[in-house]
């Protein structure tokens, strides 16, 4: 089974849903997830907020803490997670901001840098990771990463099933 | 060049933006615009809309309608457009909505059913296909016609640039 097909099962079996908010990885979290028949029953969808003016207007994101920090930060990632959550109306919520490459790294944020955001009713978490690799390996080391992070918080909460 | 990569040719050319609104390929529209370098000039987001909450609360698609019609239809698929095009504030926004199988068929609406709606400021099509193969081939071949759905709206629209 894909790491997708058994979040599913999983999620499934604890009747729980998920969302994602993905901006560098463009929809490939969605999709890996939707490749799987029968993850309609835990997929509720996603927002795509590859803009800024995205994630402020859709997800809610602070227009003060993009200026501030920058689109790629922990703190935007987090937002990211607990607005999809809010606004697609699921149990878990994954985030994920980044700069894919090959334009846009700098010595502070370099290619390859992902934030990653998890959003549940209880809690937000965040975590940082600096993949290697073209645009392609970067893009999809990041998809591979969020479905994880949704099936580890899945293990964390009581099934409603 | 792929037909993704010149679609951001297409748009960057024109100084135009797209977006989308994506159920049955939940995020492969977006995940292959994105996977181009440079799209984050001409792509500004779309909205993974899965469920028909997501449909309707966030794309703004009747509800009344989803329950008459049904989500995969002409009607949907036009409404799915034009909300993604206000929400996610683009000059083209494609939608689809389909059924990619290996559940859910019926005789009416067959697996491989696909309708797409396009949006632009002047105007909503919709058009509907029956695409042929599994669940990945489906899905794969929705992806590639939306992205000629955008290609073709964008050659009816006059540059920004």
């Amino acid at each position: 089974m894909s790491n997708a097909e058994e979040l599913v099962v999983k999620l499934s079996a604890k009747g729980l849903t998920c969302a994602t908010a993905e901006s560098c990885t463009g929809g490939g979290v969605g999709s890996a997830i939707t490749a799987v028949a029968g993850s309609s029953a835990v997929f509720k969808g996603g927002v795509i907020s590859y803009s800024n003016d995205v994630k402020a207007y859709v997800l809610g994101v602070s227009r003060d803490l993009l200026a501030r920090v920058g689109a790629v930060s922990g703190e935007v990632a987090g937002q990211m997670a607990a607005g999809a959550r809010r606004v697609i109306g699921a149990d878990i919520a994954v985030s994920l901001t980044g700069i894919a490459g090959p334009g846009g790294g700098s010595a502070e944020k370099p290619v390859g840098l992902v934030w990653f955001g998890v959003a549940t009713a209880a809690r937000i978490a965040t975590e940082r990771r600096v993949f290697t690799g073209d645009r392609a390996a970067v893009r999809s080391a990041a998809v591979a990463h969020a479905i994880d992070l949704l099936s580890a918080a899945a293990d964390g909460l009581e099934g409603k099933g």
